[in-house]
């Protein structure tokens, strides 16, 4: 029997915990900025997708039988065909943690059914938005312990600014896709790939403006010659910032719909990027309502793969005690005594298997469960028990509310 | 432009907001039992879902272009493929909450794309599993303040055993489809449709069976004549119980697949079904393992209905304060008093749209956040703040450290 779809997989229980706790976290940071939650249908009308996707996505998407749906490849044209529909009070701000699917060759770690986590605000113009899209993108960085992220926007207005000025705007989709190659082939590369499409002058004043070196205000100066609003968006953005952002003229992100601020943020100086964004005031007009729209998306399974590395194995279970039965008679007090803890909060197992202590222990190990009580006669009849740690053996004789309290604080 | 396809839907906020806090609770209650989560892909091949289906059920697959995959229709099929490819401690006790897409009519409350919430255990014939079973269906009753559940239980092999006396084995599928619609038709029509299948004194014999009055003894008492084991087993599930079970020999449960124990819970003696289940100790053999296995699925989406009428419009979002600016210059001081309530745990909205305060109430009482603080010169020198309930209108002046417990405490 074949097993999962190819570049698509099972998520063990011991993953699951870990992706559950990752998933948890950041949607707690997104309610605490106020977004709210919307979920819509894996499938989308072919024409939804398609209305937006460009010829390298449409490529992607997993047709239904029929040629009528498709499965959604993104978060964002789902939200932009709600958002133009529904009557919320703006700025909408919503958020969404869920799959999206694409048909594309898998590679390590590129899978064709992987989550994203979006947060996006709706219909406002003000940088204000971008601001509060890099904080909460920090604010999970702390999250997961990385407390040095490097922040970097830059904005599409300002290279849109360069394309007239030089007189390259039929060429732009190819020197973005060129210039979105910097950290992967490298910056001599794309100089010459640059002279090859638009001429050695073009390319050199182009290389000079994405290398400025220099402090924020620097690379503004020379921005503001492209770009006024462009570079004025920037200087609002590190205003309303409370912390530091770095202006990168090299920065482009792949996607074509981004009209004003990019951005992209990396776990450390040295680390790759784990969320990117950008403001993108056309897209829904394509669906019917033009509004202002920006977001940023969280490389969730960049944060998963981190967290297994760094975690694997520590839970295997939510279990925190297992009830043992010494004698099948017993059975019932071994429940009544899990109805008593789990009433307590505390996640309790017993044998489901009418299995002998030992083997009972086995199991209990198996699942590195933390804590053995077993109920026999004595138990029954002193109602005093004896709470076994399995990791270094060590036990104690406590009646129940102790017990319960035992347990409760070493969560 | 078209919305969402046929039978499926967006949910919007304010009934998202609901559907989490009904998934939370379910969650919590199965990882209170020790149960785990695993996650198996949308798409399956076609094979594995064919494998089990039954004719009625191929058609609903939404099949994937080159015909290869399928999405799957249940959480069952997944599970039975994953584990009997994992090896995993056992019994393996796994939980799911996630969607399943199928393609059938569209009736009001009947969508193409929705939700289940199972738990399974596998690896285990004793009717100790049974009673866990039930007994998670009762506590998630309970959590939604439903105290008075009614738990049915019946056995396929008592049936199994009427058609081997009876001699109808081989009209044993249309049987279980006339019973199973009991509810449906009611008493009268399933008499004479059981007559026409198997002429009058066999529908007579049956017809007394499912009709068998009194208590639970009386009933396992009939119950015997057509099953030793059957009757046994609903024995042993009843004495399992700290509560009460009922025997109902009329229970049947469609599913093709069980093989022993069935069960039904209502959340009050005269409401609907809210769970169901059973054992499927074939199942698993079907894909290359052969394993015993019970599991019962909650009703998520009749959950998710009751509550939105219980609860519907109640909270509009997770935000509890708005942090409104009184003038341009002070956005910096809201977002560092947004920051400090952020910090103690607190949903806190800015205006992110550069708005004048009346614009910015507006849009605090659309959403209906529960507080409201001002900040203008007066706050930031003072370091004071003034906290408006913004449905009684009530004012608090505050300094920082009160303002949050007073806003904490409130939650």
């Amino acid at each position: 029997m074949k097993l999962t779809p190819k570049g698509m997989r099972d998520i063990p229980p011991e993953d699951m915990i870990i992706r559950e706790q990752v998933i948890e976290k950041i949607r707690n940071v997104y309610r605490k900025y106020g977004f709210r939650p919307i979920e819509t249908p894996a499938l989308e009308y072919l024409d939804t997708l398609k209305a937006k996707a460009g010829e390298e996505a449409d490529k992607q998407i997993f047709v239904i039988d029929g040629n009528e749906y498709g499965m959604r490849f993104d978060l964002t044209v789902p939200l932009a065909r709600y958002a133009a529909s529904a009557d919320t009070p703006k700025p909408f701000k919503r958020y969404a943690i869920d799959k999206v699917w694409r048909k594309e060759e898998p590679q390590r770690g590129r899978f064709r059914e992987f989550w994203q986590a979006d947060v996006d605000i709706i219909g406002s113009k003000s940088m204000r938005c971008e601001a509060e899209a890099l904080t909460i993108a920090r604010e999970i960085c702390f999250e997961f312990g990385f407390k040095k992220p490097k922040i970097l926007i830059n904005n599409r207005k300002i290279l849109d600014g360069v394309a007239a000025k030089l007189g390259f705007e039929e060429q732009k989709p190819t020197v973005f896709r060129i210039l979105d190659k910097l950290d992967k082939i490298g910056a001599e590369e794309v100089k010459k790939l640059l002279e090859e499409l638009l001429g050695a002058a073009k390319a050199k004043e182009l290389v000079s403006l994405i290398n400025t070196k220099g402090d924020n205000k620097k690379k503004l100066e020379v921005a503001k010659k492209y770009s006024e609003e462009g570079a004025r968006e920037l200087e609002e953005i590190v205003a309303f910032c409370t912390f530091e952002v770095t202006i990168d003229l090299s920065l482009v992100r792949g996607l074509g719909y981004y009209t004003g601020p990019v951005f992209e943020v990396k776990l450390a100086e040295d680390m790759g990027s784990v969320a990117g964004g950008g403001r993108y005031d056309n897209l829904l007009g394509v669906y019917g309502q033009p509004a202002e729209a920006t977001g940023i998306s969280i490389g969730i399974e960049r944060l998963m793969t981190l967290m297994l590395e760094k975690e694997k194995g520590k839970s295997k279970t939510y279990s925190k005690v297992f009830v043992a039965c010494a004698k099948p008679e017993f059975y019932k007090n071994t429940i009544e005594l899990a109805v008593e803890l789990r009433a307590s909060g505390i996640s309790v197992e017993t044998d489901l298997n009418e299995r002998n202590l030992r083997k009972q222990f086995d199991y209990c190990n198996s699942l590195e469960i933390p804590y053995c009580i077993i109920i026999g006669q004595r138990e029954v009849e002193s109602r005093q028990f004896t709470l076994r740690d399995m990791k270094s053996g060590k036990e104690e004789q406590l009646p129940l509310d102790e017990l319960i309290k035992r347990i409760v604080n070493d969560s």
